[in-house]
């Protein structure tokens, strides 16, 4: 598939990157600017020299200047049985997106959920704009990892799956 | 869990991104320095404004400075039909990776996997040091995309999994 015209371009990358299966996360975050959350699933482990993660955000959400201002972010890694939690974290919700679940504080203060599959709490150590989105570079300060028989939620095909983190059923 | 010891940092990490589920892809690459390539699951999108994705690869591997002085490099998303393509563009593997298989050239000249079930042909833009290893910034020229009905092949709490692109099953 060759590129015409921008908008045809835009249009087969989105179904391109539908394929390339993804973790659920939300990226959370709390300071200055206050508490504020996000459904992403744009995350990618860079290095564990220094633990490092990269997390892509679009400037026109809300969520992106608040995570700047706080300059802290928890990556919050879902399970299958979260899987409502990511339209509370979605773009239309309005109301309170933290109530209903156990929120803690490792050492950044960004809001971890309580029974994540994973959460690393991270201070944003650089922001780099790419195109309509920044490229934010997070060190993990602490890794905080819940009971091993928990099921993953992945974002593929524009569906969500659930897979067992032992070996495959 | 906190961090008392950089080494205890680094499994801690190792440990938690062991459950942050991705895809499994090859990188693959030709031009001055010739045709190679590997396996990698570090690929995220960052924004379709220009198409970008972006990919971290490990300065110690040999890959990394050869596909910087090509310039170019493929994202090829696998199918679960591909799994045994990853112990091939492994690390260990001795012998010509890209024996027994299709690949075709788009427009960089990267060898594409002809049935991928989809591949990013790209143009590296940017490379970044980030600890051990380099951020590497990729603007997709071609997208190309397989039939539907295939499946994604995810690596997550270190097994391979197969998912249905379709509804999940």
């Amino acid at each position: 598939m060759a590129f015409d015209a921008p908008d045809e371009q835009a249009l087969a990358f989105r179904e391109g990157m539908s394929r390339l299966g993804a973790a659920v996360t939300l990226l959370t975050s709390d300071g200055v600017s206050g508490r504020h959350g996000m459904t992403a699933s744009a995350v990618v482990s860079v290095t564990d020299t220094p633990p490092t993660l990269i997390v892509c955000v679009n400037r026109k959400i809300r969520c992106h200047d608040l995570f700047v201002e706080n300059g802290v972010l928890a990556v919050n890694v879902l399970a299958g049985r979260h899987q409502e939690l990511t339209s509370r974290f979605g773009g239309r919700f309005q109301g309170d997106r933290f109530a209903g679940n156990n929120w803690i504080k490792l050492k950044t203060g960004a809001p971890v959920l309580e029974d994540a599959e994973v959460a690393f709490d991270c201070r944003i150590v650089d922001v780099r704009p790419v195109g309509s989105h920044s490229v934010m570079t997070c060190e993990v300060e602490t890794v905080r990892l819940h009971a091993l028989d928990a099921e993953g939620l992945i974002w593929f095909g524009r569906h969500f799956h659930h897979l067992h983190a032992g070996a495959p059923k």
